[in-house]
C-alpha cells in the first residue's frame, strides 16, 4: 500500500507493513496485529528510543543469557515478523535453542514461522514435533505446551512480547523469565524477572552486540537487577513524555 | 477462537474479536487492526471509562450536530465494525447524512461497510457514486475523495478515527471537525473542533443519549468548548492513572 512521504508518521507506518507482511505471509494472527498497535502507543510514549532503565534491562538480560547453562528463546509469530535475523544471531551468541510457541496454534504458522526462521540461518528449531510436547501446570490456554527439550528443560527463557497467564505459569514453574514488553503495568512485565520495556526491533539489536561482547569476558557474575524499580523509571519515563509532549 | 474464562482482560478480547470479525468480513483492513491496538492502549490509560473531559466534549458535539445545518457523519472501516447500529441512531437523531470514507478505498470494503450499515437500518449512504465524487484540496492521499452531497457541502463532520492529514485538510476546507481519538496528542485530536477522547462504542452511546434530549430543548445556544484545554485534561488523567496504576 503507498503510504505518502509527506505523512509525518512515515517510519512507523513501514514497520506496520512489515507486520502486515508478516500477517500476509501466515506468521502474525489479526490478534497480533493489534498486540503490535498496543505496543506502538506505549512505544511513543517511551519517545521511540532506548531508555535509560530498558539499557539496564537489557545489560541484566544479557549476563543472565550468557551465563545460563540451558537458555531458550520462545518465538511467536510477532517476533519472528519482526526481527527473525535477530533471533537466530542472539541464539547463535548465547548458545540458545530456538522454540516456536504459540497463542493461537496452527500446524501451518508453526511452519511458516520455521521457515522464515531457517531462512534467516537457523539450524535447529524446537516446538514443531509433537512428540516431544510436554505440559506447563497451571496453565489454561493453548500454550502450555511446551517442547521438552527446549522450555521445559530451560533454566533461562527468554519471552519477548508474552501474555501474562504464561510468564506466571514459567515463573511458577521455576524458570528465569526474560521479556520485552512495552507496557510496564502489564502482568507480563510485573512477574518477568528482567522486563525489557522497548521496542523488540530496537532492544535486540543492542542485546546482541552486548551480549557478544560479555561472552568474551572472563569471571562473568550475575548482575543484582531490580525489576520493579526498573520498572517504575520505565512509568517515570513515559509520566514525562505525556508532560513533554502536551507542551511541545 | 477460544478465550479462557480466567483471563483478566477477557472483555477486552470480546472487543478485538469484534473487531477480527470485521476484518474476516471485509470492513477492517490491516492497519485498522492496529490502529484498534493502539487506541485500547490509551483506552487502558484512561482507566476505560468516559472521563469528565470527555463527558464535556461529548456534550459540546452533541449540541453543534443538533445545531448544524448540514452535519455528517464520515465513516470507514473500524468505526463501522465496532458501533454500525449507533452511526444509523446518531444519523436519525441529527438529521445527519451517512458517508463512508476510506483510507485504503476498494470498491469491495466500501459495499461490505454499505451492506453492514444497510442492515443496521440505513436509508440512505454516500459516497458510493463516483459520479458524486469531489475532492478536498490540499490533500495527498486516497481519502481526499469526498461526496458532493456529503462531506463537501457539509457545515459539521463527524470524523471518528481519522488520520492527522485529513482532519488538517478538512478544517482549512471551513468545516467544523468532531472526531474520536483516545490519542489526545494526535495531530487529529489537536487540530479537530471538539476532540472525544474516549472509546468510541463507549462515547457514541452517550453522544447518541445526549443529542436525543437536545432535539427537544428549544432555543438552543452553541457551547463555548476550549478543546486544547479539554485536551490537557484527558492527558493528565492519563497521566495521573499511569501514577495510580504504577502504585496499585
Amino acid at each position: 500500500m503507498l503510504i505518502p512521504k509527506s505523512h509525518p508518521r512515515a517510519v512507523s507506518l513501514h514497520i506496520r507493513e512489515k507486520l502486515v507482511q508478516g500477517y500476509r505471509s501466515g506468521l502474525v494472527v489479526e490478534e497480533g496485529l493489534m498486540a503490535h498497535g498496543r505496543g506502538e502507543t506505549f512505544d511513543y510514549l517511551i519517545g521511540e528510543k532506548t531508555s535509560k532503565n530498558a539499557l539496564k534491562a537489557i545489560k541484566a538480560a544479557a549476563k543472565t543469557l550468557v551465563l545460563a547453562k540451558y537458555p531458550v528463546i520462545s518465538v511467536n509469530g510477532n517476533f519472528a515478523a519482526l526481527c527473525p535475523k535477530e533471533i537466530v544471531n542472539l541464539a547463535k551468541i548465547v548458545g540458545a535453542k530456538i522454540e516456536i510457541n504459540l497463542f493461537y496454534v496452527t500446524e501451518k504458522r508453526k511452519r511458516a514461522i520455521a521457515n522464515l526462521l531457517r531462512k534467516n540461518g537457523a539450524k535447529k528449531i524446537l516446538g514443531l514435533d509433537p512428540r516431544s510436547s510436554r505440559k506447563i501446570p497451571k496453565l489454561d490456554s493453548a500454550r502450555r505446551v511446551v517442547d521438552k527439550n527446549g522450555i521445559f528443560s530451560a533454566d533461562v527463557v527468554l519471552v519477548p512480547l508474552e501474555d501474562g497467564d504464561r510468564t506466571l505459569a514459567m515463573k511458577k514453574f521455576g524458570k528465569k523469565v526474560i521479556t520485552f514488553d512495552l507496557n510496564p503495568l502489564s502482568r507480563t512485565a510485573q512477574s518477568a524477572d528482567i522486563t525489557i520495556v522497548d521496542n523488540v526491533i530496537r532492544g535486540m539489536r543492542i542485546l546482541i552486540d552486548i551480549s557478544k561482547k560479555l561472552t568474551k569476558k572472563k569471571n562473568l557474575k550475575p548482575d543484582r537487577f531490580d525489576n520493579k524499580k526498573n520498572l517504575a523509571e520505565a512509568i517515570l519515563v513515559m509520566k514525562n513524555n505525556l508532560w513533554r509532549k502536551a507542551h511541545a
